[in-house]
């Protein structure tokens, strides 16, 4: 399933795109896309859905962020190789773990807010997943079986408030906006290789990223087993697992967004993303 | 007003500590102490009510984590110049900001679990601020008036996951019941020096921890305006202000809890917390 999240910012709507490509509506199904709706039980509930039977929702719609009431925002970074290598360090030996504000989190096609007093609002096109079932301590079978589904996430970042603002890297991750999830969660069982997507991201049409997710270096399984060593994760949780080379901060000049820029971003099978740069009010 | 939640865990109800030190039941006034219920109109609405009309609670009951629904667990690092020297670093230009997982709130006198692999699991006694109303941008007097009220919190840490596991300081951070909050929220309109409040913190009846809101360098107003410069702020938020000195790591030689130590804590008018450490599961 394709599941989503449509309507006005705060008061998004359930939905499904089916199998033609439409929108349709799941409120009588579920509130929201949202931990209770990503249980293992749930989502097989709403796979036995005769689609045609819900609600066909016509005309342009906003997509909100394709999970709601998200209790963690968990990234990973360094998590390909050359991607360290572009920005100066090498692959840790462990994954590298932090944290985004849920705050960050907007609609797949949202603007993204510069940021006052931004100098350096860089991309990062990344594989997101989303966590279905309660895990701690979990072996890696255990943790693939958590994987409610997949999205895109663009892991929005201010270099100079992520690195040359003292201390930890939460200043320049969780921005409002920050965070744009979706337009998809696309369910487990429809992502057969999840090991094995293109993606990519341009900025004003030219392509920075040309990725795919099989150079990650600590792949999805193995990053929920090992997060939940060190926290239990939720349904609903987002773990976003790096970014492939071509960010701003590693081209030669460095390039970074301004007001009016356009992102576009992908991964194979999972959708696409389009934001334009605004600046904080 | 002293807000409370009461209650098995997952279950909490709301309620306060009424004049008399006996617990009043809220439900029917608001559904949790979240943000919800701590915008300035709901607790002037909670403020105005006769507590002698509300149900009393008898009998011995468990304390919850003093807000439900946190959207964000925020702390600041190295804010004591005390503290800072005894971790071999110094106080920095500006504060270092860092995040909790929400998963790692508990109760005030819940057990502190120690992780698997733990061997180093510390202790920081630190006040919290909850936010009452939406802050961006805010100056320090707009941040002033967004505190909703203070709480105690104990910054659990595992220091060897913070620093010796690569990265960014979550691994030793957000551990499940690394954040026991309350006993109490309490009002900002109660807490009339939030700036000189003695604090203290215990280890099997051993005083390690003894300091004062007084010696903290970023005090709360600036705290909430400065990180509303990076992101913002929602009612329910909670961020705590960093510890003063007299953590495990910085005594010689160092000191870690084990399971079965008794760790006490509290700060002046805002009541105190007692934890014993437990092996996960």
């Amino acid at each position: 399933m394709k599941l989503v999240r449509y309507g006005t910012h705060g008061s998004e709507r359930p939905a499904l795109i089916d199998a033609d490509g439409n929108l349709r509506d799941l409120s009588a199904h579920v509130a929201d896309i949202d931990g209770a709706a990503l249980s293992p039980e749930s989502l097989a509930a709403l796979a036995a859905i005769d689609t045609a039977s819900l609600p066909l929702v016509e005309g342009e719609q906003r997509y909100g962020a394709c999970v709601g009431q998200v209790g963690k925002f968990v990234c990973i970074g360094l998590n390909y190789s050359d991607h360290a290598a572009e920005t100066g360090t090498t692959v840790p030996p462990e994954p590298v773990v932090f944290m985004k504000a849920t705050s960050a989190i907007s609609g797949p096609n949202d603007a993204i807010i510069k940021p006052r007093g931004s100098t350096k609002l860089d991309w990062e096109v990344e594989l997101a997943v989303v966590i279905g079932s309660h895990v701690a301590y979990a072996d890696e079978a255990e943790a693939a079986s958590a994987i409610a589904g997949y999205c895109v996430c663009n892991d929005v970042s201010e270099r100079a408030f992520q690195i040359e603002r003292h201390g930890q890297w939460t200043k320049g991750k969780g921005c409002d906006s920050f965070g744009p999830i979706g337009p998809w969660l696309v369910t487990a069982d429809e992502v057969a290789r999840p090991n094995d997507l293109a993606m990519w991201l341009e900025v004003n049409g030219k392509r920075y990223q040309d990725g795919n997710t099989r150079t990650m270096v600590y792949k999805p399984a193995f990053i929920v087993s090992y997060l939940s060593q060190f926290m239990s994760l939720q349904p609903g949780d987002v773990i976003s697992t790096g970014t492939p080379p071509g960010v701003g901060m590693g081209q030669r000049p460095e390039v970074y967004l301004d007001v009016g820029d356009r992102v576009e971003l992908g991964i194979q099978g999972l959708g696409t993303q389009s934001q334009v740069v605004v600046a904080a009010d």
